[in-house]
């Protein structure tokens, strides 16, 4: 199974695209899109759109897992992170995949075994989990990993994520 | 001038078609694109998209004015409207046509002449200057067609508002 997962963003996009089969994993690719404060907002959303579109043109995922938004604060941070996640919802949806969703607790249970997991024992799953020399930068893109690999954790309670 | 006035939502989008001409208003039309919440959530996204993007083409606007969101408390909220706002943008700029976007101060500033006016107030002027009947209901739908009287009024101040 090939699983693209998102931690979704405006400035900063991360993504991770593995392959699933008898609980090995293989990486593919990951990365990050990213989209510069200089640019009008309704474009950095195109850019978004429009990267993400290809990606999944290029690999043809059999699922996209994306991470849910968490604020606690920030509002106004909410409203513009929300109106990029769901230009990643709206490519995913038009180009025909099913989309799951996951909070941060999810991943870490997904990814580590427990839901309170610091962010560095995550990192060094991801890296454990895929064979990687290294935990990939920035964090969003070992995020965008981590999402993907909670996805192919989840196994039988799938269903229970699927927002598509 | 053609102009299409949103008040962007999940659930209910209300909007304005208006044409602007020497200090004259034409009407041409005014609705709401509506989504059910059983629909899965990108499905929904989808709907907006597609219906908007059905809408430009049909009218050919020259200016997209889209209400600026505003929220104090639930940031839950915030983030979904704010999801479904960005597919409202990313309509607007696939199609290609300029977005301005502007707060409900300056909706109710550039509506009824100051911005601390009653909500009524701005629908009792949208009706006169429309020329309409009634005042359009639901409330999103007076609200698109205020959005889009905004931007015409805004006259020689039309870039400070230019988001794309």
């Amino acid at each position: 199974m090939k699983i693209i997962g998102i931690d979704p963003g405006v400035a900063i996009s991360g993504y991770g695209v593995i392959e699933y089969t008898g609980n090995k994993f293989k990486v593919i690719e990951y990365g990050a899109v990213t989209t510069s404060p200089k640019t009008p907002f309704p474009k950095r959303l195109k850019i978004l759109y429009d990267e993400y579109m290809e990606l999944f043109t290029l690999h043809k995922p059999d699922a996209v897992a994306i991470e849910e938004l968490f604020f606690n604060k920030n509002v106004k941070t909410a409203i513009d992170v929300g109106q990029a996640r769901g230009v990643h919802l709206l490519a995913a949806v038009n180009y025909g995949v099913d989309v799951f969703e996951y909070t941060p607790l999810q991943v870490k249970q997904g990814v580590v075994g427990y839901g309170r997991a610091e962010k560095k024992q995550v990192q060094e799953m991801v890296k454990i989990l895929l064979n990687l020399k290294e935990i990939p930068k920035p964090d969003d893109v070992a995020d965008g990993l981590a999402v993907a690999i909670c996805h192919a954790h989840s196994g039988g309670f799938k269903d229970m994520f699927k927002i598509r």
